[in-house]
């Protein structure tokens, strides 16, 4: 039995060191690209430590990346224009990786399939990679996790990148921090699904692109684009020189989805020319280190001291009004002064 | 020498302890409070200690507050519109508190002597007290440091708080979460300054107020409090069930400041009415409790560690490119496991 065990062990579980994932990802195996992103979301402090050595080995990039944010209240269609979308653009040779941020999938993670589900055409295309990735935690981290993710994608040859929220959640201001432009998407008509989403995400919108202009809703939705457009013309903006267009397209049909693409392109062009692209990637570089060593030195230390449930009851006792906050804060002081 | 020392430091250095702010806080003294507020904004843990332990022992508020942000670009008139309104306010019979943010005071502190003068009658006034706030550090702290101070005040019996900041710098979605109402000022005209404030804050608005609307530009201010009305339709509100207004008004002549009163009253009532204004300030404290606490880690461990400097080198040699992104996070955790 000992002798078999030890055989079967061998033969099914391949050792998965460091040089596993890095052929893996170097070959863009989406099945390895997909655990080692799993390694990243890990809150095991080896595991994420395999991850930190699998990063830093990634070989520097030889193709250039966009990296797209898309946000908009659930319903408007995201993921039918990027299942259509992303086929666009593995026709012209692009390879596409989705990483899908979903708040409700913390507990269920039921979206994992459901994503696949909804981008049924895409999900079978072997230049595309669709990933959710969980919600963070009390400790944070999603948005981390998430940024790590883009580096693999890219090291495993995926040159666009889609970054998909629903706009309600605590890490969508951090999103816009790791993207090189950010879409908003919208209905036609009077905008009641933008009631839905997080307020200072819509300003931060390169591009709003209403959907579902098919059909009936084709007229109200050139309407739509008309208001936007002027209100958008009073907000600041994200891009210096560059106004936020509102463009109207249909997920369903295709209609508009070319000029949607060519936006973009435009975006990331005029980007590029006035080195704001550069700019904004060394500056969310920067966000970024500050954002990740500061958790990583709360998840060693709360390790370490075996603390972490002593602060989520400090912080319980809070809420539920049996300490007062600054009571609660002081035991915390005399807690880690020791 | 010896004994004649021993009574000069007797003499002239009251012994500044727990009770010596506890007192002074009670009294209104507005050295004292101006005293614990440094305190606060200490980065030495024993005087963050001291202020903790005043915050914990501050009496249960027995009068309503009002925390007002109010956030323009530079020369859209925030010190004179806040000396008139200050004044009308006291007037009325309100104590009044004005917290201002300037980022670039971090290095000069220049602005402490510059506030006073800019804000000439209320400076002058026992019912006001004027206390700009230093910028935060690497390790965060301003906002947080804000939100003690504004809890410092209400105990000294100031009952309405405003929170000046110009709207640039990194804490601002941050003051967004400690002030019941927002107020954005902004020119007559196209809004060039708006373009100058950090991207989300926009609406984040409750109120919009069209500041200078006197002379020649009274009916440009009108055209302009229109057209951003509209553009306010379309964007998530922060309160539900209200819509954002724009108000026109000039802090020079007083013209319009009794509406902007009236309207700051009636956001704050309809708040009350459904419960938001107290689900706002519990969910504050909630966001307010993580972030200090997470500060707090930070800050003992790279006491007890003396790594701050550590940090500081390895964020510097990414930034300079002698480290790439993931080889300086590898050596962060490497140096945290010790």
């Amino acid at each position: 039995m000992e002798i078999n065990k030890s055989y079967h062990s061998e033969k099914y579980e391949q050792k998965k060191d460091l040089q596993y994932f890095l052929k893996g990802i170097k070959n863009g195996n989406r099945f390895i690209l997909s655990e080692a992103i799993t390694l990243i979301e890990s809150t095991n402090l080896e595991k994420r430590n395999l991850a930190l050595k699998i990063l830093k080995e990634l070989p520097v990039l030889t193709h250039s990346t966009i990296r797209i944010g898309i946000t908009g209240s659930p319903g408007v269609g995201k993921s039918t224009f990027l299942d259509t979308l992303g086929k666009m653009l593995t026709a012209l040779g692009k390879k596409i990786a989705i990483l899908a941020i979903d708040p409700s999938s913390r507990l269920t993670k039921g979206s994992i399939l459901g994503d696949k589900t909804r981008m049924e055409q895409l999900s079978k295309d072997p230049n595309a990679f669709i990933r959710p990735t969980a919600s963070g935690t009390l400790l944070g981290g999603v948005s981390a996790a998430t940024r790590e993710a883009v580096d693999l994608c890219e090291a495993a040859g995926f040159d666009v990148i889609f970054i998909e929220t629903v706009g309600v959640g605590q890490s969508e201001t951090e999103i816009v921090n790791l993207v090189d432009i950010f879409c908003l998407m919208i209905l036609p008509g009077a905008g009641d699904e933008i009631q839905g989403i997080k307020r200072g995400i819509t300003e931060m919108a390169n591009l709003v692109i209403v959907n579902k202009a098919d059909g009936d809703r084709k007229l109200q939705a050139l309407e739509t684009s008309k208001q936007y457009e002027n209100a958008f013309k009073l907000l600041p903006s994200r891009l210096p020189g560059w106004k936020t267009k509102v463009l109207t397209c249909s997920g369903l049909t295709g209609d508009g989805l070319s000029d949607v693409w060519n936006n973009i392109n435009e975006v990331i062009n005029h980007a590029h020319k006035t080195s704001f692209f550069h700019h904004q990637r060394k500056k969310q570089r920067e966000i970024w280190f500050d954002e990740i060593s500061r958790n990583m030195i709360i998840q060693y230390y709360l390790e370490k001291q075996s603390s972490a449930d002593y602060i989520v009851t400090l912080r319980s006792s809070v809420l539920k009004g049996e300490l007062t906050f600054y009571e609660a804060l002081l035991t915390l002081s005399d807690e880690l002064k020791k």
